[in-house]
């Protein structure tokens, strides 16, 4: 700590990120990312061109991938918001709509870097437990409140929200900001984009660092009334006005076009979560229902959560443990390919017999 | 507006970026880009391997780009802080030492984003006028304030500041932090990276936009004692954990290993500078002498500064007018290659002339 440190920085607790370790032939299980690379039109959008035009600013707008998402979704320009991957969507919006403007209801499990925005941005919260079951009720939102912020699916449970009940919460707060994080909604959920036309109290906030498989390109987005978007853009013009550079520009664009692409890999996983999911189930683990690209499992009672995670990691597999509150008995487990998930079973099969 | 937004965003002016227009055949001399292209080890950086790994998060630290930047100024890389352009490592140089802080100089003429910052962080400021001849008088820093903040060479002068006056102001406030802003150190500027080592109140910011080509890449950084670098990890770790993408990691690092590309390139834009300073002069221009890859010159009596600006863009010529106190009589115009200044200098004679 030193002299010149804001008070705001001597207190926080920063959010810490999954490791991204460099160790040859890790299976890496921590980070949810996408097992397969993205979309061959990627690479073909990033050439010697767009290279060469890297002396010049980029599009501070980030105007084609945005009509292409608005294209994607039906909506229109004006109510898409780019920014430097969802995290940074999620900061600004907390200074655009949150900042000195009342609570923040959001569930007691759920993504850890909202309680860092309200510390570093001075927002009052309440958390909302989830039900006995980790799924999240909705109707338990209640009390005075500026916004309501919930993943969904949750992370790390991959538990989804049905789009009604939504709707029911936009319809029955009017005048809180209900704010749906989508980072995982690819993989079986039904995005609340639908609801953007009708509803002034909502944004949705999505990233292609999941089933765009481009984490490496930090894209996110917002959409939202004009309204909304407007602040969010004022924001952006007052902290960093060329957010996305070029080639994340023309990565996310070619991926969001090619939708046969993105279709068949989003069922990949699905198919994989589902064979992961039965044979954990087999193995006697307890597996949450995921609509993500993640489970979140107990393992048996012979071995604790911390424990596998420890003997994984020996064996050049890496899984999330969080020590906390109601899941420590829990593992996040990324759905990776076929061949990596059949490792994953063996070892795991190979660790449960030993422990006997 | 709307009854969502925070009380910030409803008063504050945001930034205005200069242009970025799609014209064809556009002569660009607006927002200080490199005329040439990035090294051409950038393009080998981004091969087919670095984009199929797209699909993982980047090293959220930017390791080898933040040692290879340490190397090149003989730090260590607990020194080195990179973000996503080096408007963001402003915005959280702010959070970390401004806000809440006490007050803030900096120039009354010089870069536009400070008083946006000051307005987004809540920091009282004042301004501190240049010189008649627009140099900057380092000694006239004086009173209360938790920070002092200078562009060197100052934007949009193009004037210089020289290093033993920099250090004199780090020894005479030895509580205040002094911030140097050096996106345009590489013009013939002297860095006051060298001094690091010696003051723990010293930060200095630089980008990659300019002097390394990479302005459509979003690459910037700040250099201090690990004590104020620590700070800003802890803003980034609370506001956005990944903010440079993969391929900005890569390009970046090869773009600074690249030495003799790079003074190349400087070189250049120096010659070029000199040339075309020459040229106006003898035009009738009063040209402030520049250490930036810009000049900033006022036209002789007979055309005003928004006048020639208006007429240089009808033949298709982009270059920054501020309509803004003490330098609405001056043009800012970027360095491009021998061939663009060649046009510009034909294009500003035959106007000259027709106005006679």
């Amino acid at each position: 700590m030193s002299k010149f440190w804001s008070q705001v920085i001597r207190q926080i607790e920063p959010y810490v990120p999954g490791e991204q370790p460099q160790i040859a032939g890790l299976i890496k299980l921590n980070t949810n990312e996408s097992p397969y690379p993205p979309s061959p039109e990627v690479a073909k959008a990033i050439d010697t061109d767009a290279i060469e035009q890297l002396r010049l600013y980029p599009d501070p707008n980030a105007t084609e991938l945005s009509q292409a998402v608005a294209d994607y979704y039906q909506l229109d320009l004006g109510q898409v918001f780019m920014g430097n991957g969802s995290d940074e969507v999620l900061a600004q919006l907390f200074m655009a709509f949150l900042q000195g403007r009342g609570t923040l209801l959001y569930p007691d499990i759920s993504y850890s870097f909202y309680p860092v925005y309200c510390q570093l941005f001075g927002v009052p919260s309440k958390t909302i437990a989830l039900q006995n079951d980790f799924s999240l009720a909705l109707a338990d939102y209640q009390g005075e409140a500026a916004g309501i912020i919930f993943p969904n699916p949750n992370a790390p449970t991959g538990i989804g929200v049905a789009l009604d009940e939504i709707e029911a919460l936009l319809q029955a707060r009017p005048d809180t900001l209900v704010v749906v994080d989508e980072a995982y909604i690819d993989f079986g959920g039904q995005s609340a984009a639908s609801l953007v036309p009708r509803y002034d109290n909502l944004l949705v906030v999505q990233t292609f660092s999941k089933s765009r498989a481009l984490a490496g390109m930090r894209v996110g987005f917002a959409l939202g009334q004009r309204n909304l978007i407007e602040a969010l853009e004022r924001v952006k013009n007052s902290f960093n006005s060329y957010p996305l550079d070029r080639l994340a520009q023309r990565a996310a664009t070619a991926a969001i076009k090619d939708e046969s692409y993105f279709q068949r890999c989003c069922a990949k996983v699905i198919a994989t979560r589902t064979r992961m999911s039965d044979a954990l189930t087999e193995l006697g683990f307890n597996v949450l229902p995921s609509q993500a690209n993640f489970i979140f499992a107990k393992p048996p009672a012979r071995i604790t959560a911390e424990a596998l995670a420890a003997q994984l990691r020996q064996q050049k597999i890496l899984v999330r443990y969080f020590n906390q509150d109601r899941i420590s008995d829990y593992l996040r487990i990324s759905v990776g390919t076929d061949a990596e998930i059949d490792t994953l079973l063996r070892v795991i099969k190979g660790l449960l017999s030993d422990d006997r």
